[in-house]
């Protein structure tokens, strides 16, 4: 990365970004249809000018730090709708005071002991797109933000074991460039994949784009090493273990709050050569999520499964028929059991359709983009998921359309789902919220709408999040789905991994 | 179970026992022209007498404890050899004081609160079939052996979501049993399935016999609920979530030392019915290696992959070729990628053989029987097993071969090996150890070779435990293996869940 200009405000290369003219185009175009918009713009923000920073670097390691505003607000927050639209008002009532940017690991322990003596909050940051507030540190002490993005070593590919051995702060992309040229992948596509770390799917968990089997980082991973404020926590390379609970079932999804994840030896496969895939039209909603229980339920793990609701469908897949549409696709030697899916689709009434032009990973890796220019037009437009049984999905997905009519501005909001992961035992569900904003008051009716919709997922047995961690935002609805004693022994875990308490203060415990 | 009566100092049965003259026949067919064996017979031992306990029951609950010294034998020790040879010889030192069979979730809250009060150890027994120490106390305390075999219901079978709540003490041929008529199975079948309990498999992450995909117990959790001395620990019930660290994750492998597993969510399946399968001779068995490493990292996903060394192959599958043999075998939706499958086995030299007749599994099932037959005949039989990458395979398997010829009495051992599970970065091999022994120093004997083996493995970088978990007699390498300060958050978890250390003390921490 670095080449080119990271936005400090908005998602991913500040050319990519859509410009006023692009803005309104968007608007005129696809949006005045389905909502009430005036096609105003809200102009990009002036580059941000700070107070000074309360901490004073390590003379020993000074340059390793940023103090400069524009680095320091870059950092202030994740990529969530409510962190875009407080950096475009110039919102920034508490930006780190400085950019913490190790080239080393022994940096990074250096870096501890010197915050733990400057009573300083230590926030481990990756590519910074966390959109549940993980990022950001809402307490009263000053605080750093610890940039992993210069531990970027690939450190070995072992292709007689299938792993490669790479640091934290490896971006998708260089990893994916120094995979290829050995016909390996990770095959880990989260939306975030080109602005996110291989440390930061670790520590939230990150769910990769396909659909079945092996797809969340956990699935990948060998072994961890991890920097705590006591000390190092490595775990050995194994294919598998039963010895004692898994060590490093501790650390995925620990969000920076047990420790600072350094490295990690990850299962790569091959690149798939063989492909199939079909895309399913079917009349009846109901009929579609029927297919895709059966479809999985058989034993079948379509590398693609992604059922779109007839809005989703018309808004992202073209289709004008009113119906939902199922996108299918089967990968390596499974690419054969692509006709025993679609036998199941036909059973339940599902139809083959012409298949959408283009990649559906080049649009939804650039969708980013378009949420952005959304914003700028005043609209109000944020994802929520989860997953649930089957069983609860048909009272979920009607409670959580309800709720966010509810709660938006003039009970007027568009919401499409899809699957985006889907298990014999459930589906994982994705909601897309768009509603009109009000000038000054975004975040205060997102929040409203977010907890509403959180609130409908939970009460119907939904989990607050399958793959987009919890950070700050889901820390009620989180506390609400685990045990008060599980609570209390991650607590535990905390005081003897980070006894200050220094590391992503207000996340996890 | 119950209705047969189960043996106190061997495996299953007391009627599946071999008897003098069956282990006599054994010997004279089938041994004699390997080991030097005399074909004398230990004798089965005298009903035990063991000294008063040092406990007095509570007496609000007394009818859920027993006190008898057939009950208290009965659950001195798991079945590895060294149990099976110390009772047979009656050695019974350390017993426990009580056995105390709960019939509620409430009387097992009650039995750890009167235990804290009364100072007395804990130790959750299930079945009874650990092979590592697991159930064997052996510190100075008196102590408890909580037999969870009456907590037995089968609380809920979900066919829509395909999954079933069921309580720890349930065996494994009840869960079938009641499976069967849903047309459901739970798909677990570990070597000790017909007298091990689902709470037994979660606390020590079991695995199943098939080689890939879903087969460790892990794998098929959905939710658990767990009875801590400070209260009860409850995970909820979801297909997946990305919510903080995995807390089911916690209690897998916890081995009874945080908390007492008293109930869980497990995904089934439908049963399948699709099947291909075939046998493959390799005359080279790095080749079978070489094979089976392709197989799967090509993505193929064989239900069964059991490579045979050749001594294995010629004294379990009656080959008499000298050749390595692979067991290959698929199911369900994967049943028509067996000729993909055959393909790279050809690709190594391998030739399709005739397949053995008689179910693998029911072998499988009944081999520790034969087992307890051999002990009585004086000889030391004994299994170990791990799992590594492939790199490591090769001289692992040379150094587990050496290392147990140089510890065997006279220097004779003969030692298998086969492949129980594989994984795209490494197998999980199994090894079989039999030599002779020498009456009264079985023990001695055993334990000098398993420490020989297991500083072969894990000098080779394989894991003390694939799938028989840590217990006490892998405590040793088991430290070896994960990180001190690991070890220090698990004691705080522990301490916290378990303040006065009264659960399965010596175990995990």
């Amino acid at each position: 990365m670095g080449y080119r200009e990271r936005s400090w405000w908005g998602w991913g290369h500040a050319d990519e970004a859509l410009d006023d003219a692009a803005c309104r185009r968007l608007a005129e175009r696809a949006l005045r249809p389905w909502l009430p918009i005036d096609g105003s713009v809200i102009p990009l923000p002036f580059d941000p000018l700070l107070p000074p920073p309360r901490l004073i670097p390590p003379s020993i390691m000074a340059e390793a730090f940023l103090a400069d505003s524009m680095s320091r607000a870059a950092h202030a927050y994740g990529k969530a709708f409510r962190d875009v639209v407080r950096a475009l008002h110039g919102e920034l009532p508490n930006p780190p005071d400085l950019v913490c940017l190790p080239r080393t690991v022994h940096d990074i322990v250096a870096a501890l002991d010197w915050a733990e003596a400057a009573g300083a909050a230590v926030v481990p940051y990756g590519g910074g797109s966390s959109v549940v507030g993980g990022v950001e540190y809402r307490g009263e002490r000053p605080w750093v933000s610890l940039d992993l993005s210069r531990l970027n070593r690939i450190a070995e590919i072992d292709e007689v074991n299938r792993a490669v051995r790479v640091q934290a702060g490896v971006f998708g992309p260089a990893l994916e460039e120094a995979l290829r040229p050995h016909d390996l992948t990770l095959r880990h596509f989260p939306q975030s994949f080109e602005f996110s770390t291989v440390g930061g799917w670790l520590a939230t968990r990150s769910g990769g784009h396909f659909a079945t089997g092996p797809t969340r980082i956990d699935d990948f991973v060998e072994a961890l090493r991890v920097v705590t404020p006591q000390g190092p926590v490595e775990s050995p390379r194994l294919p598998a273990t039963g010895a004692g609970p898994d060590p490093n079932g501790l650390f995925l999804g620990s969000e920076g709050a047990l420790g600072v994840i350094v490295e990690a030896w990850l299962r790569v496969q091959r690149r798939p050569t063989l492909k199939s895939s079909a895309a399913v039209g079917f009349p009846v909603y109901s009929h579609g999520v029927a297919a895709v229980k059966e479809i999985v339920q058989a034993g079948l793990r379509p590398a693609n499964c992604r059922l779109l609701d007839p809005v989703e469908a018309m808004l992202n897949a073209g289709a004008t028929d009113g119906q939902a549409r199922l996108m299918l696709g089967f990968e390596g030697p499974d690419a054969v059991l692509l006709p025993g899916a679609l036998e199941i689709c036909r059973d339940h009434g599902g139809t083959e359709t012409e298949r959408s032009s283009g990649s559906f990973r080049d649009a939804f890796l650039k969708a980013p983009y378009t949420r952005d220019a959304l914003v700028r037009l005043g609209l109000i437009v944020e994802t929520v998921e989860t997953a649930c049984t089957w069983s609860h999905f048909e009272a979920l997905h009607a409670d959580v359309l309800a709720a966010a009519q509810r709660a938006a501005p003039a009970r007027v909001a568009v919401v499409t789902c899809r699957f985006t992961h889907v298990y014999p035992d459930g589906p994982a569900p994705y909601f897309t919220i768009i509603t009109p904003g009000r000038r000054g008051a975004e975040v205060a009716i997102w929040d409203e709408i977010k907890a509403a919709v959180s609130d409908a997922i939970t009460s119907n047995g939904g989990t607050i999040t399958h793959h987009h961690a919890v950070g700050r935002d889901h820390r009620p609805w989180y506390d609400g789905e685990r045990s008060p004693l599980f609570h209390d022994a991650l607590r535990a875990a905390k005081r003897t991994l980070d006894p200050r308490g220094i590391l992503n203060p207000g996340v996890l415990v």
